[in-house]
């Protein structure tokens, strides 16, 4: 028996390890936006040329201004979410760190590499012990919203005892309510924010950090000068600045997220969450069906350590959803 | 009296400063090449989907042949040689770093950054006392090329010692034979190379470490997934498999930087040196000179630490070329 493939965005390895299923594959095992922002036109001189101070300055006033930032926030770009999350444990080190479970794997993976003791727990009430407290929110795989007066008053303790919120607001874009951007402005806490998901542009790797000026100040010195692509700042402002599309997007992948559930409830999985761009469901043999999806071309994102779970994206056109409802034997 | 720029690349301050030069601005304050590789379609999914395992193997493929790293020295790409330049302090710490100069500032910032005692040396000589020892070879700004025997003899030096030689190859694709690629396969050198740079697209960030296994897996894991824009992944690996275009690329800039240096000789100016991207040049008023270029809105390369030096990248083409000799005042 093979075993599920591990990380989301892995069709490479699904090609390998099913090499008979049908073509072309279908890809759920993100939480990408299957309707990408469409690609404006992109000036040559944004490939040429090393991106300057103001392709940056446009860059950063666009995402300030879409994420209701407060004045005093920097909001810094990055090569996505991960190059933040890769750098935060060497920024900002630390001893102990909380993360609220379960989740994203990779903050957990990458504070242990520079050295921390990473803990994870069920209750953001548990986090206030430590260094370093990380919440994703809405949170990946299960869609759990922590209430922003709870992050407020973690936020508030963090910034009293000199220690640091990560929110990683990776899914937040369809849901701006739940942003806690206004937290960024305390010295305790750190907001991350995704272009890629929401956007569906993940290959363009732009992500952003918003943070009080003085951790600005030690972020963009380790990220150093052009951190980000010059079609990353042209279309990233573009995108950021179009509030429209967002309102569209946030529409159509609501109803296609319901109709996901409807499909995956007749074929007997069992709800348990999700955001607008994936929803999580369970099933006594999802690992049986994470084969039988597979054989048939189609990728869902399984957990080893949660064998009964498995994740669903949103499929990118009709012809996907048909293979999936065939896939998923509804009559 | 305004200032010189400090840094590459700031056609945005030269902007400001000179309000009334005519436009469009030429900027000759880089070393990237002006007849950029042309892009090629680039498929819906680079930018989509965020690069899997098999796009960035392509790319790796690609640049240990074009680089002809022996088999066993990993090719790590990352977002341009600056990305490692930020990363390198972090991950393979070191007390005393010395740098050949007179040489591009980052390495020297970098490694001071993360706490390390930097010194500037003189002679290649100099450098086997230090844990790390930095050459950037040819070196920018004055294209000094370090045999390759002296830098065998430092990589084995440093080997022995645990030491580090980082060699930034950044401008050596033109006289490839400069290169010491085979060094990197020890576990007491790392080799960088830029791609934006030669192929004129340094917008799209992106560059290369090579190095032994060891040091690899800690890069690569600093790093962390999805380092690399699609599109550079895309990009880079096509025009990194295209020797033909390099070759020609070469040719080209070695006759623009003949022609560059017959103009500045003209103008009464000083050869100091450089690569086939770029030609340094001194002069007691080199000071007035930057100025009046940037009026004519020809943007050069200053150093405010050796005032009499300018830089010179290469005209775009023949408009370029008009006002730069109409600029220097050559009948």
């Amino acid at each position: 028996m093979t075993s599920p493939i591990a990380h989301g965005g892995r069709l490479d390895e699904a090609r390998r390890l099913y090499p008979n299923a049908p073509q072309p594959w279908i890809d759920l095992s993100t939480g990408v936006n299957p309707h990408p922002y469409p690609l404006p036109a992109i000036a040559p001189e944004a490939w040429t040329r090393l991106p300057d101070d103001e392709a940056f300055a446009a860059l950063e006033a666009a995402a300030h201004a879409a994420y209701r930032a407060p004045q005093a926030v920097a909001v810094i770009p990055g090569a996505g979410v991960q190059a933040f999350i890769q750098l935060l444990p060497r920024v900002f080190p630390a001893r102990r760190v909380g993360v609220l479970g379960f989740t994203y794997a990779e903050h957990a993976a990458c504070w242990s590499a520079a050295g921390a003791k990473v803990a994870t727990v069920e209750s953001i009430a548990d986090l206030a012990g430590f260094d370093v407290a990380i919440v994703v929110n809405p949170n990946n795989p299960d869609g759990r919203v922590v209430s922003s007066r709870d992050l407020a008053r973690l936020a508030d303790e963090m910034t009293r005892k000199s220690g640091l919120l990560v929110v990683d607001e990776s899914f937040v874009d369809f849901t701006p309510t739940h942003s806690v951007a206004s937290l960024a402005s305390l010295e305790g806490a750190i907001v991350l924010r995704s272009f890629g998901k929401a956007y569906g542009l993940a290959g363009l790797r732009l992500g952003f950090a918003l943070c009080a000026p003085r951790r600005a100040e030690r972020l963009r010195s380790a990220l150093g000068p052009w951190a980000v692509s010059g079609p990353a700042l042209a279309i990233g402002g573009r995108a950021l600045s179009d509030a429209r599309w967002l309102q569209a997007a946030a529409v159509a992948s609501a109803m296609d997220a319901a109709r996901l559930d409807s499909l995956l409830e007749q074929a007997g999985f069992g709800l348990m969450g999700g955001t607008a761009l994936f929803r999580l469901v369970r099933h006594e043999r999802a690992g049986d069906w994470f084969m039988r999806l597979c054989e048939s071309g189609i990728l869902p994102r399984a957990f080893p350590e949660r064998p009964e779970w498995l994740r669903f994206g949103l499929p990118a056109g009709e012809a996907a959803w048909t293979r999936l409802t065939n896939a998923l034997e509804i009559a």
